[in-house]
């Protein structure tokens, strides 16, 4: 491939072929890239967010919610998706997770020299419609270049910055409350599995990894007759999958979660491979799901809200909390027996997210 | 070395390992980090940050101002700084030269297996010192590992928000401004040369990383007798140096910039490696000064402002704006001829930064 379609040194100094650089191939592909008087075309050294008065006003406990997220895919193309959406998707959703609306987010890419331009170009599509999809603007942004000794694949940082009225917990969850998850597990690190090994099996798998936040705002305002808020806490199940989010969970809200195999969705591809792999699909990550704990009387209708959503049409309840076994995950098998669901001590499938 | 101390893939996936490399080396060697309710030692899936409600209602034009910054410095210790005050700094400085008062930041981190534990802790130090020493909190953080063969040194990634009452652009000179540096320039750039290559010269010299809010707070206060701001410009030359940050800002407002090679504060040890080595010093990093234009009749109070501050010490009026040569910056030497100051075409020391 001819020079110029690849990455050089000289892209990643300070001056000229940068400004090339960014303007032509990451601004010209972005098309949501300002949320206040200065933004990312102005290639200043920052950019501004725009506060909401009248959020502010009518809440005043409201928080800023701030979050960063590196990914190192490999392969950085997969069914599903590819680097950028899935950069984009991990920022997000941990604002998400938090109950935040997300405002703007911040991108720090670390390319290797002989990078193709082309798939630079693609990764910065694909990051532009999946922030499209929520509304949310990419407003500042770092680009280096490496040598191609020095590192091997291109590196993307996304920060997220969001605001929330009061922020959802991984901490909060209380004993009869109800776990859902959004939907099927295991569908990324197993569609990126496939993909990396070349298996024949599981040639229709893609990733999950999609932008959460329209799915999950409209179950944040969903109140108990007592007024409280029935999300309790929420998390995505992403490295170390549901099992290690789970047990996250349970140990810091200091409450025992049992979830059963039964209502676990699993398609029905992911659970053959995982079988024949040896792999727990409950410790094979994630990126486009939530796991929520929802105050019990308030479970049905947000399992309908999230069913409304396309990423939330195959949410289900998985299991309850209770003030057993504290810190413990429990799943109970379909034909009733019982196994603590531990925490992963490495992952599975290396570098997926 | 023993392989407890080095980092393991297992160290980077999610589960165990993880969680003990974030509690033992990370969090135990940060003490700032909190914002809001939710703070770096919950490990949540993000943080919060509060917001001034005093300082909104006072200025109903305030907005955030947000930054990110990705630092493969190599060496990763150099006289003067390390990676990890590198990275801090130039996001906290990007935020500063925009007049904005720095609230939190991230931390993303991608690290080679093997990587050694000892020079984490010691970079994770250094942050925490930086952060330290302008009272900003790091609030969240990502933390990822790679194959030794995939990368060959740690990647930092430090995305910033702050708050401002209205941004300082790099847009903003008008005819007239008089210009300012804030110190000595090239030290940066030359003192990682001299500690790349084993230069016996230079021996003495020290990166001029430096956190600059504390010496740019108070000249933003600073008032034109009818009442508008004094600087209407700022910017920190780093990748590119003074060359490619006075040609931004020449460009950017439409003005030509005129500075004089006498008045520029450059070290007799910095001055005579540049001329041995045939860099242009105006090309060299910097990771702790500002660019300031300043309304005239402003400056001389803004450059004592400057100088009460240890980073101020050395700052010089090095020129001035007029309407000639739109977008052009021109060099008068000691002897009175002039030059154009062009863009740099490349990083005469590459990855300083």
């Amino acid at each position: 491939m001819a020079k110029e379609n690849r990455i050089s040194m000289e892209h990643g100094a300070g001056g000229q072929q940068m400004q090339s650089l960014i303007g032509e191939i990451i601004l010209k592909n972005l098309t949501n890239t300002k949320a206040g008087t200065v933004g990312l075309e102005s290639l200043d050294d920052g950019a501004t967010i725009f506060l909401d008065r009248e959020f502010l006003s009518k809440n005043p406990e409201a928080e800023l919610v701030m979050t960063t997220d590196s990914h190192v895919v490999k392969p950085i193309f997969f069914p599903g998706g590819d680097i950028g959406k899935v950069a984009v998707c991990g920022a997000i959703n941990d604002l998400a997770v938090m109950g935040a609306r997300p405002l703007a987010v911040s991108s720090g890419m670390i390319i290797p020299e002989g990078f193709s331009i082309t798939d630079l170009e693609k990764v910065v599509r694909s990051m532009n419609a999946a922030l499209n999809e929520i509304g949310v603007p990419l407003i500042t942004g770092d680009t280096k270049t490496v040598e191609g000794t020095a590192l091997d694949s291109i590196i993307i940082n996304i920060a997220a910055i969001g605001i929330c009225d009061s922020p959802v917990r991984d901490c909060g969850l209380r004993p009869g409350d109800k776990m859902i998850i959004s939907g099927y597990i295991a569908d990324h690190g197993m569609a990126l599995l496939t993909k990396r090994k070349g298996f024949e099996f599981n040639s229709d798998l893609e990733s999950d990894t999609a932008p959460l936040w329209k799915m999950i705002e409209p179950i944040l305002s969903v109140k108990t007759a007592g007024g409280e808020r029935a999300v309790t806490g929420m998390k995505d199940p992403t490295r170390g999958g549901v099992a290690d989010a789970l047990n996250e969970m349970a140990q810091k809200s200091h409450v025992g979660i049992r979830i059963y195999e039964e209502h676990l969705p699993i398609r029905e591809t992911v659970h053959v491979s995982c079988e024949m792999l040896g792999l727990d699909p409950l410790e094979i990550a994630n990126e486009g799901k939530a796991i929520i704990a929802v105050r019990p009387e308030c479970a049905e209708y947000v399992l309908e809200l999230l069913k409304q959503h396309p990423y939330g049409k195959y949410a289900a309840v998985i299991g309850d909390v209770s003030d057993e076994k504290p810190g413990k995950v429990v799943l109970v098998s379909v034909l009733g027996s019982t196994r603590y669901v531990d925490v992963p001590t490495g992952d599975p499938i290396p570098r997926v997210c």
